[in-house]
């Protein structure tokens, strides 16, 4: 099979998106549009995508560096077909080349799949699309046998044409070959002084080429972005589609509408997700999982029949089975809980390895350390990991059983059964089975004056 | 009248629900489909609810345990008709029987009540409802009088009788005493082997036994559930009526498809329920409650013009009047709040009795604790209610002053007009008036030369 | 132009309400009914706005104070004639009036500037609105050349004026003369007998006065308020239009659908709004901000590039450039944040004044304080600024470091780049360069024997 080179234009300034941003570097759930089509064309077995650039280039290419993507620059803007012979030089002869758009992001595989299987030397595949309402866009003419003969566009229509509801997307594939004859001869004769890519519909026809449809399922596949309302409604229509495919696999979703996965969610069956989680990154979660309402989970993996609580938040930590979590916890990277783990409300750990049956239960702190099992922190607990300069780490044994508002002041280890009484400061290490006291003797002083308001 | 027996399929597996629970345990609002089902039954006075179980049978049985159900086993799954027919010995000769499905959860009373209705000696009722696409339902055929003759399934119709838009619901009442002549002639020479309950229909016509029609008024009322998309929309239309239910009570809702509600909620006028919060179990709000934005209230009474302020996860607490709540704050089992009280952000108390007018405001933890009135507990106040092995009490009189991080080492009692220093662990009772303090003495080393970054 | 008066119809009860409120005073986005009518007829440009109030009259004045109102009272419900005639010794002769309705909050100022300008001593404005639906609304009827001559309500329409789709609004614009002349000849010998205004039409028509039309862009501008689902109706219709008008102005929304502004929200381009949120009173977000799901933010300011994390609840604060905040962050009024600061998770602030690159990371409470610059503030930290009479402050200097789990007892002062080691009481002041530490000496006591399971 020839290979497919994927041509992706993405050189437009998208002034109505109001940003200092490239309009393709706007994101749907949380990645770069141009980046979906990448990933599209890159499933689709591309053996190079060529990034058309102009406006933003140097943005577009720094957070777009890959192997397989060749960039043109196009230092003007004159019209799709002008952008799309930027690339040619690059094409090789053979290759069959697939034209996306950087800001028609969420066009499915398959149907681009079928559009590409439409090439050959004697045809080139166009994607076309069946509006309710075609106003605005290029009609698809056809002859009586159902010939694709033309494009017309809106301002060039008869009104008979206008009742035409088959519009051009503008996607198209083509060989190499064709494109290379086709594309120095585009005019800009017209009235926008653009050389229009659509145009090689019409030489097709010339030159005895036939033209051969696809057409995408839903219509959302090939709606582009020109604004922040339309990309607010691709957004919706990728996250109902997650929504979809997190239900077929198991998961029960409290409200399919309210619901966010930016990045790659994987389920087992029997997922449990409340009303307004967020996903970013990659999260996994096993089976019997419940993720309750409000919480926002970050590359992370949750073992099974854990129980994450409303409104925690969690990022980068591995998360064992039969873990409570929540409310009001928060996870951040390095974080480890072992099986039957408990964090509880107002508890953030960092850098945290903490060994099977653990808790910590209440508004803690517990950062740069290592817990072994059966250790109980309680409330108030802050290991002072931080001395201005470095952090340092502390050190729990299995069975300790840490008082309330202790502050830990690493470097510091407590070995196996130690006990810190409650309010303790603990600089120096405790042995096993001590009890270590560090607080003020409690005096009680009679007929106390409070101080009165002033 | 003869007495109402309800029968209730409930045997299927649900394969496409991707499942380890059986499809009728699978939960709307919180409540298994099944009980939804059966509260129904009990609503419409059913004298005896008869489930039909097959697979995860002892699952079904070991939630729904109830006096008044009556297990019927099928171990093969050979048809509706074969299902009910395992309830047939336990069916009273002189019972009106009402057949429904553990899997169509949300069918109103008054629909049931008026489909029970039609049943007499010379009659059997049937639920059937106009679809605006009725593809794949069994359709109704009726003859020039109107009068119900047939039920032709879909593969069955003629292109004529495809275009009928009254389907058959499975739903229908019938005389045990015609259940018992009918269901035994059943037969299963169909293409699926299978003995269909809809067989009666030409039954009853052959009998000259009229077939009655009802209708519900919607038709998410007669809609079933096999996978967790149909289970969402069943989820999202309870909460729905649930929605309009608070607002015609009196209760404003900041956003009718941002609330939910599993149990019972109970409004009076004049709350406010701001976006997304969810309510499970009986919660009570009074008259003038407002509820922030994302709260989760679970078996909680909140008394009038309590304000609960936004992410405040609230569980097994009875609240007073006029109190002060959040954000952040979190309420556990067994927290009683009265009046003019105030609990503020990144607090949690727990078997926590406060009295008139105290204030716990920040960060703190106050379980198996007793508080008077006027007492002032500062920020991150803990009252170490768990020596490790048991939990003990702390009790703080009327207008105790709590200093902030203050450690209450329970078992420990805080007479009235008791001061607590800041920074204090109080380990011994202190007595009325008196001023207690427990606190390293302060040392200022000068030019303290800090670690350096390493 | 001869002065424009504007009444506002505000003296019904709204029993459908349920409500001890007056209609009038429940809110759209935050803001009572009949305070979104005033704005709009301020920006109209009143001369003088005219209410009449009757149910709840006094609850109404109370909240609803300003120069530029004038009331009149209906003490009796009589007809919405009866109600514009209570106002109409205050009208200026020479004035144009125009009638709105203080159930009716949205209609847009384009559109009444329309209507008002409809009226000159030859005519009057009538609002009219093409419904569907127009079941119940008195349909306008106009004579072969499309001039309106009179509206026939529901009950009296033959069938044919039934199928009329054009409906009166109750909404118009007439100068004061004609109403001082039609006013007076009302009658109220109807089946309500009320006295309507609606017959002015009539009246209008019989003296040769013709009635221009103008129409609503979307219905939901004339859309009345008689119960609590109405209401919720315009509230989601209103937020819907603030969300497209953010998305035009350059603000990313990660759901249209899920975003609440109640009050002025001012973005500049870039900005970025997770699900979610709540904006009240008046809000700027500068360039690059980006607020995380679920934040409730309320009268403050963020500067450029500061990231609000999910979860956290912002009043009356004033944020500089690259600030991080939360999540879980509770920041109160007179919080200012400068350049570079973080806040981290549960942390309160409240009159707090932090100097460029500070950071109070967890788990504190800061209140009555002022930090300097480059300040780090260890987790654990309160200021206790409450001696249970009166509020202190804390000043801390350029480059302290506090300890974990530290109290700073209000008033007292720490000098720059003082340090102080983790669990102190501080009590005293402390100098430049200095380590304070005030805590318990370390006993480590072996073979401790734990309390044992009771």
């Amino acid at each position: 099979m020839n290979p497919l080179h994927v041509v992706i234009l993405a050189a437009g300034q998208g002034s109505r998106m109001k940003s200092a941003l490239p309009k393709v570097l706007h994101r749907i759930a949380g990645k770069p549009m141009l980046h979906h089509v990448m990933d599209t064309a890159r499933q689709l077995g591309a053996a190079r995508i060529h990034g058309v650039i102009g406006h933003g280039a140097d943005q577009v290419r720094a957070i777009t560096q890959a192997d397989d993507v060749q960039w043109a620059m196009q230092h003007e803007q004159l019209g799709t077909g002008h952008a799309v012979a930027q690339a040619l030089p690059d094409l090789p002869d053979d290759a069959r080349v697939l034209i996306l758009y950087g800001d028609v992001p969420l066009t499915r595989k398959g149907t681009l799949e079928t559009l590409v299987s439409r090439v050959s030397e004697q045809s080139i595949g166009l994607l076309t699309v069946t509006l309710e309402n075609p106003d605005g866009y290029g009609r698809i003419i056809r002859d009586a046998e159902g010939k694709v003969t033309a494009i017309v566009e809106q301002k060039d229509a008869t009104s008979e044409q206008k009742t035409i509801n088959e519009v051009n997307t503008g996607i198209l594939a083509v060989s190499a070959a064709h494109l290379k004859t086709w594309l120095p001869r585009l005019s800009n004769a017209n009235a926008q002084g653009e050389y229009y890519l659509t145009d090689v519909i019409a030489m097709a026809n010339a030159a005895g080429v036939s033209v051969e449809v696809a057409q995408p399922e839903n219509e959302f596949e090939v709606q582009g972005v020109n604004n922040r309302v339309q990309l607010a409604e691709l957004e919706r229509w990728y996250q109902q589609q997650q929504a979809q495919r997190l239900m077929t696999e198991g998961a029960t979703l409290a409200d399919p509408a309210r619901i966010d996965v930016r990045g790659e969610l994987t389920v087992a069956p029997d997922v449990l997700i409340d009303i307004n989680a967020v996903f970013e990154g990659r999260v996994t979660l096993e089976t019997g999982v419940s993720i309750g309402a409000g919480c926002v989970l970050r590359n992370c993996h949750i073992g099974a029949n854990t129980h994450v609580d409303a409104h925690s938040v969690i990022d980068g930590a591995v998360v064992g089975q039969n873990v409570q979590i929540g409310p009001f916890a928060r996870l951040r990277p390095g974080t480890e809980l072992a099986d039957y783990t408990k964090v509880g409300n107002f508890v953030e750990t960092k850098k945290a390895i903490v060994g099977e049956g653990s808790k910590i239960n209440h508004l803690s702190y517990v950062g740069d350390a290592s817990l072994g099992r059966n250790v109980n922190v309680g409330a108030g607990t802050i290991t002072c990991n931080y001395d201005g300069a470095n952090k340092h780490q502390t050190i729990i044994a299995d069975g300790v059983f840490v008082g309330s508002n202790t502050s830990l002041v690493a470097p510091v280890s407590l070995a196996e059964n130690a006990t810190i009484g409650a309010g303790s400061t603990i600089t120096r290490d405790v042995s096993a089975e001590e009890l270590s006291v560090a607080r003020g003797k409690q005096r009680n002083i009679p007929n106390w004056q409070r101080p009165v308001k002033k």
